[in-house]
């Protein structure tokens, strides 16, 4: 395609509506967040552990946190995640009127996300178990997409531990982006993302897989609920489906809440002008 | 050598011809990425696992990724890769002119890496198999150096992997490089893409070791042709070997299509100063 | 919350004096680093190998410490360390005053920490042992909190183990942090301190787990002999409890005076109108 | 120590000669390198495994680079190695009468970090092999320290692979740095360079270790012939000893060699003021 005709697309499609384009923006992030980080958790399951286990499947989905916020943050946020949105919304970060749009956005996303590692690795999954798709067992592979406790888990323990390492995540991003702390230079904070998933899926990934994102969970869920796993993916696990939707969003609040009042609340006003100005700049983005 | 001498020398030998420079700079860096890369999968298959693994290669692939961009990315843009290349033209941002001495450093520099790797594991490769170079069976070692199908794999599925792998590859690689997203500050590009490449040999390279890049692939599959592996390397897998070079080449284009259509497009003629410094950046080095 | 409630929630809670809010900071800090690094290694111990092992650790628990210096690191300079504070107290970088301070907000964050520990993976630990909390043997969980020493081990060895380690980390972030030595750009300090860690506990683990930080060791320790552990957390290794305490204060000190001896103390005079800016940055931050 | 004290402390040390203070900041960074990578060495193998494997040795090396080079790059340039040194010194960036100080400066630091991994672990070799310290067989310990041929890699092919090994280390070395070439901001090259030896060592290691570095690997081996080992470290592996000294000289000047050939002399003229800064800056810290 030539440079000119090129510019007349872009005329012809550009969207004057930010919300729109923000929408496009959060539904490939999240896509791209699935599409890779699921497709890890597929290649270390679906090898028996010959491609991939512990270390391939924690460093490559932080990777694939990366990568999806460096395709989608500059336009939307990069939150590629209804938790981060509600924080925002919460912190005055987003117009609580957006929330419903990124929400969908992202659930679509990780819905074609969730299709594409099955289309992908569709021989895979024939070979691995003859065709059957089960949701436990030594054959199981609905693991792959949504996230499943570990048979010692009460359904308590495994809500605290979404609602904490979603808060520890949130007080983390925080301070990632919070330019009256040593924050992290710009264009390089999915990196520091990414770094802060490893440790989160290295250290509290062993109850129940670490979601922290409803979109994440629920999508793939869907999918796997439709393409032959059957409703068992939403009874399995004592009906574990809805801790990775509830207790992310607390947890979430609650992070943020917790890194305002133990820091940011506490940032001298001789910054505050500086402050000012990242705020400004969050709103350009995010506030439009 | 003085600097003098140096400086002399340097009069002798600069190229006024840019696209001499460019063929150059991009023979030594797809050469870097063979020699590190395939260097990464011959330790760990001529060590039998016992000097390398599924991490290893990942990471050391990706890094070999990084090195070589930094090799070649200031003097011609750090494609190692003809689908990048060809991304690169169908989207105005190399001459369409440039492509073919383009690719064919790459595949120069690709066949030339395949070659030292052998020299330096020559001693490794004979006492692995006892002299003999197989391509198929446990002591196979074609796969060091080209990509190969998994027994389970269809040629359509296959096809689709290269497609979409490369597609997600280039998707990312223009939001790493896109100014007016939250872009990677100039200079840590090529650890960024070393980071992409992680994530996509962790989540899509169980079912053909993820090529991505027709350079990677038939360079080092001519050079085992002739290197004593033989004809099968092209006929193994049902004839594979063209798949790793089609497929990416649609994949790059589409992937470029769909970050364009989803995000670049959209973004707001406020910025497009900017936009346009960036846009010069770009063609002072590829379109030279 | 609305931004105009959060305004007048901030001037409510806003604290001026600032030794409170560094000490704030330092406990978040250290509650993030002990609750995500022990987290790491109580999920490789729990999964018994399957969720984790050396590389999940030793990457893991050095991104925790990089998560916490982003949470701490501008507030309270990110010491998460009473060995660090030392260090900065006896080369002038911290008031006296308030090193006691400093300690006891690390002390108590490392405390909490190892109780979020215990609570998130609470059903694990009962299922790993029916619910015998023990100290030492196949089913010892203790060293998830604490340090212990190998069984070969003297306390002679341990002890330089824990000097020379403790010296080596100070020596390097000294260096990290030196602005006439080829230092790390502003806001990506807390990376480099994360891939130091890597190495200190890739090659001085062994011995004994790689303190290097008595709030660290001390503080869940603590936590262990009240939880259930009993008060062998104290006597087990020979009484090693105290050395993970004295041995990093000792070597702190002396890596901080091996790197002034080394280097800062030659850095020429001309640089130096540009290392008073850069203490005057320090003062800012650690001397109010 | 109060910071007056410290004032005239340093008035009295400071050294007018740059030519000391470059020497103890070569004996510091290559002790560093030593006492941390020979230290990932030990625990992998003193540990028969089990905290330690391929890729602790390889990551946790190639960091030990990292902070060598951030604990003596601004003040020497952080060659940590001869052969850098060397191919400074052939390039014009290096004053030759500087090179026997440095190199010498380089093999003291090997030496006494050698030391320093047989102190901190000396308890767990005294139980690795009941106080024999063994060249060869099961019980080897000597790799820890210096590097060893495998059995099936003769002569010629060992040498080929430490001048290849080098070649690329430099090639890569002088991309990283070349501020014409798309190089790595300022302070951050110490983590490109890591990540340049992380591939190195998952792609060239098998055969001997990878070396690339006369002190590293002579320093060490001197040591143990002192410590216990004895002369067989000299001539076992057909007196192994003098090839990872002179093959890596020849290569980094062949990598060096390469890089201007293929990149650095075609650089266009326009740039050459930027070039000149760049080259000043270096001066400032290599040629004074």
């Amino acid at each position: 395609m030539s440079r000119k005709s090129k510019r007349s697309l872009k005329e012809k499609f550009s969207l004057k509506n930010s919300l729109v384009k923000e929408a496009l923006s959060e539904f490939l992030g999240t896509f791209v967040l699935i599409a890779l980080g699921c497709g890890c958790v597929g290649q270390a399951v679906l090898s028996r552990g010959a491609h991939g286990g512990p270390m391939t499947v924690s460093v490559g989905f932080a990777m694939a946190v990366t990568i999806a916020v460096y395709v989608s943050g500059g336009v939307s946020g990069g939150h590629i995640n209804p938790a981060v949105s509600l924080a925002m919304c919460v912190t005055g970060r987003l117009k609580w009127t957006k929330l419903p749009i990124y929400i969908l956005a992202q659930l679509l996303g990780a819905f074609v996300g969730a299709a594409a590692v099955f289309g992908i690795y569709y021989n895979a999954f024939m070979q691995f178990s003859d065709g059957r798709l089960e949701v436990t067992g030594p054959n199981a592979t609905a693991q792959i997409f949504a996230t499943y406790p570990a048979p010692y888990l009460s359904l308590i323990n495994g809500f605290a531990d979404q609602v904490m390492s979603t808060a520890v995540l949130l007080l983390a991003i925080f301070a990632i982006f919070d330019t009256k702390n040593n924050s992290v230079p710009k264009g390089l904070e999915p990196i520091a993302v990414g770094l802060l998933i490893i440790v989160l899926t290295c250290s509290l990934g062993m109850n129940s897989g670490c979601a922290m994102n409803p979109a994440r969970d629920l999508g793939p869920r869907l999918f796997t609920a439709i393409a032959g796993w059957g409703m068992e993916v939403f009874t399995a696990g004592n009906n574990w489906w809805w801790v990775p939707i509830v207790a992310p969003m607390l947890g979430a609040v609650l992070g943020a809440m917790i890194y305002i009042i133990f820091i940011e609340m506490h940032h001298s006003d001789a910054q505050s002008e500086e402050e000012n100005d990242a705020r400004a700049k969050y709103e350009l983005t995010n506030m439009a």
